[in-house]
């Protein structure tokens, strides 16, 4: 499951800026691991509200994290300037599988390359629910032709 | 890989306490998925601190996140008061993978799952480092029989 | 306004214990300004809750924060456990003045000490609400009789 | 001390942009109290390292945070862009105040208006030192005539 290469530009469909803070810096001077992770969420959230298919305050759906995961290759500080390529790997009835590749701006290949799983609910019975046709249809620039 | 069950108390060795913060909780009201890996990283350092064995001001080893990855079996919320279960599950030459459940205080099962792999390098070269002698004892209380 | 003397115990009615984690250390390997304001928001906020006055997923009145400020005395760092001093120097008809001071456990003086300003407001008007007589009550053990 | 009219963009010298993040909203919809002064850290920050000023991992000197503060007049949210209004308000012979102005892209006035203070020391002794000539040189284009 683990690759010991990272992946490069080609492998993702669509690129996201990403500011670092000074306070993603840790002790040692790089951004910290768990940073990357709010990073991922801050890609696709803002790519889904951009698209028109997010509505956390009046949505009927809310995408539930199921499982996340990072390989971390190289690493990035604070102020480098950051890229979140996007793809989407799979997608099921009521969940969709993103990927998440970190780039220092105009870098070939990722720093840290992530997952996560999001399980779209009713907001309030939290039951899972079919993906709505618009939001499908948003997510296709995303989706890659095989899965990695 | 995925589980669909949560762990239990039985499957960690070591508990320590962890305290939510106000902003943990996002917008839906509970527990960021990005901030279990905040817990992570507490736990383990602060149980690696307190047996003596990291220090990261002087320290000549420095532990390289290379891996993480957690599953989200139910939420918490700000003001929950949680424990982080501790164990270790795989020890290389200079590896050592971490794993820890996230349990609300009292409950017999995981809220959250995770793992994370550190990688023990030279704080000046960079280069992995044969994990110390003492740095093995201190895990010792930490490991599994079998691994999971 | 400054003040160029940390403040000490007793200038404190109510100490709610704060643990420290990894990623509050910066690159300086000290707590990051920033983070002594989530010790603060915390520390009032788990105290409204286990007083039964502050519900923010069903209560009708929000506490918007207006204003906030810290002056910083000396530095701690993870894993330092720590204790937030809390008090109320001010409650007007919806707004309350909170001040915050964070002790290392056991220490006589602050290490940092803080302030913030409450307005309550209702949920959906987002107007000024009085102060429910039963949060009144709830303030009480943490007032002084004199402001500072 | 506490204004009651917002600042608006004549009021700053140099403006940074500012990317929220899904994490900075807080269960009420909004970027958190506590998230702003990461912001003013990282814009302040960046700008000194644009400038060639500050360098973290190798500089002899040292900005310690001694005193923030700010106060809030309208909310932000994620995905909003921002703008981070920067400006100097005081030098003396080894502290700089900075004051930073929190816009939403576009705005005319400040959601959000704070100030910190560093005093810079030396690395290793931590006693104040004077503020370098190239640093002052750096500063120049955030200084206004006069006080607010």
């Amino acid at each position: 499951m683990s690759r010991t290469q990272p992946f490069s530009r080609e492998d993702y469909q669509v690129f996201i800026p990403i500011q670092t803070r000074w306070m993603d810096n840790d002790v040692y001077g790089h951004v910290n691991n768990v940073t990357y992770y709010s990073y991922f969420d801050t890609a696709v959230n803002q790519y889904l509200i951009q698209r028109g298919v997010l509505d956390f305050t009046w949505g009927r759906t809310v995408g539930l994290v199921v499982e996340t995961g990072c390989q971390y290759f190289a690493s990035v500080s604070f102020p480098d300037a950051l890229e979140a390529g996007l793809r989407v790997t799979h997608i099921g009835r009521s969940s969709v599988r993103y990927e998440v590749g970190i780039f220092k701006s105009g870098d070939a290949t990722t720093r840290a390359a992530g997952h996560f799983v999001h399980v779209y609910v009713d907001k309030d019975s939290r039951r899972p629910a079919a993906i709505p046709a618009e939001f499908l249809t948003a997510l296709e620039p995303l989706q890659i032709k095989t899965d990695s």
